[in-house]
């Protein structure tokens, strides 16, 4: 893969999303005395990026998606991504998700059309019924992080984030990816490696999934076994293989983060900082709040806000 | 007052506080047929603008402050505010709320360092507490809304917006502001209209609180007695005689949102565009999503966030 896949990628899914917003967070900036920038992608339409693979995928295969409908499988925020964008193309979608998945993950993806099949209750189990169901139904299968397609369409955060920032990504600046299979990281540090080699690119696995961690210690993927964090985002228990060749090119570290570490980013950032968040876009404040990254200036990517939130409409 | 009291306002508050972010919202630009921008007061320092009238207020007035400390009301955002402003430059504050506050803001200005004194439950009876505590404290007394300097801090905000709109202010855009007392809309009324006289300036207030509509109807502020509303930043019973001399001037129209409308924003705002507004910040969408205002293009004020939510940070 090159960076003009990703211009592609941006070119085709244009029409249909807008770019998200980069703030600089006073309140961080202000607690960590680093400057922080935060790249909004709750902001996405559905709530999290996952909208722009899904469209890029899409759109690259367009004539078989609208011949025989899509399949994903997804924890949550790739099943948004894809119904929404099939809906948006008059594509039939139908996503594999396990029992044990948010309700309000589930019931978003089913409120935005796509036919929902639930499977038992691990990451494996999952994929085996995709692949099954891809085969019967020979539907358009849609990988959430191990394709080409997914890696371009997650990597055009990156280029706007060169937009954004230009010069100051240089070697004081760190960019902080959540990673659960490796295609948001593998795709922005495409872009931002490419056209700023200076800066540094770090992923941010929960310690409880730390499938990249030990992929880049073996030198190979490898499954790591059932993972359950709160990061329910963050659940691919082995890093994929495409996105690992660019990440074994371009990424500089990983960094691991406790449920705790997790938890507290979650909450500062939904009652201090006034943004809903989910545990999973959180890691990349909870790698900062507890210190392992200690750049002068940092990205993070705050990859989703699909969580439910209970508010108290009354007085007092 | 003029502009340029604006001006020096902005100069003399930017050591303490950054720009707050205008985002063109995708969602409702999309949901609505209408280029929607959130100008997100949310993200300053404290979680609503208040900060910037408080900063202005002490400033102008430092030796004081300084000598004397300071004293103000408030439903509980410029509470915040004030006891921010105050312990950022090493002064005392006391702050005088109802015993119906909400806890959370009464909690967070006494993390301020504030000293919080209860009082009743109208906003008449804080009134009068706060002017005989002011007195026989001899602190400097800060209004809320009903003082130039807290109308050139809160105007600050339309600053902002004309740096980052320019011309696109024009007879096609509409400018909501939530109103309780009339000092926000009072400020940005008088740097909007000064800058783009073609823009249109509506405030919005809860039907449960008309008093803006009631004054302008009357031509003279009134009290309308005892105000109950989910929109808890919003219960100033009469407009400040300052604002309406601006208002008056510069002020288009006043919308009344239902509660009801006030409630579906707030869960749309949290919900679905993942962003943490308070009642009392969100009655600009309210007016937007119950279609009261259809112009063309439309800047919404998002005055505050403080609000409890409550996360279930649990898998599943």
């Amino acid at each position: 893969m090159k960076i003009d896949d990703l211009y592609a990628a941006k070119k085709r899914i244009q029409p249909y999303l807008a770019q998200t917003p980069l703030l600089l967070s006073s309140l961080l900036t202000k607690t960590l005395n680093q400057n922080i920038w935060l790249k909004l992608e709750t902001q996405q339409l559905t709530g999290s990026f996952k909208t722009r693979p899904a469209f890029n995928n899409i759109l690259m295969h367009l004539a078989k998606a609208r011949a025989q409908g899509v399949i994903a499988s997804s924890s949550g925020n790739f099943a948004q991504g894809v119904a929404y964008a099939a809906r948006e193309l008059n594509i039939k979608s139908m996503i594999v998700m396990t029992e044990n998945t948010s309700l309000y993950k589930i019931e978003r993806t089913k409120q935005l059309g796509a036919e929902v099949v639930l499977c038992g209750n691990s990451y494996e189990a999952r994929h085996q019924t995709t692949d099954q169901l891809a085969k019967e139904t020979g539907r358009l299968l849609l990988h959430a992080y191990d394709a080409d397609e997914t890696i371009a369409g997650d990597g055009t955060i990156g280029l706007e984030v060169s937009d954004a920032l230009g010069e100051t990504l240089n070697h004081e600046m760190a960019v902080l990816v959540p990673v659960s299979g490796g295609g948001l990281i593998a795709g922005i540090a495409l872009a931002l490696k490419t056209l700023h080699p200076h800066c540094r690119m770090i992923g941010v696995q929960p310690e409880k999934n730390g499938s990249l961690a030990a992929a880049l210690q073996s030198g190979k993927c490898v499954p790591i076994g059932p993972v359950q964090t709160i990061a329910d985002a963050l659940v691919a228990s082995m890093t994929g293989e495409k996105p690992f060749a660019l990440i074994q090119k371009y990424v500089d570290d990983v960094v691991l983060v406790t449920e705790e570490e997790i938890e507290l980013a979650t909450q500062f950032l939904i009652e201090q900082h006034k943004l809903v968040v989910e545990p999973g876009g959180a890691v990349t404040i909870a790698a900062l709040l507890a210190k392992k990254v200690l750049t002068k200036n940092c990205v993070c990517i705050i990859s989703g806000g699909n969580i439910h939130l209970w508010a108290p409409l009354i007085i007092n």
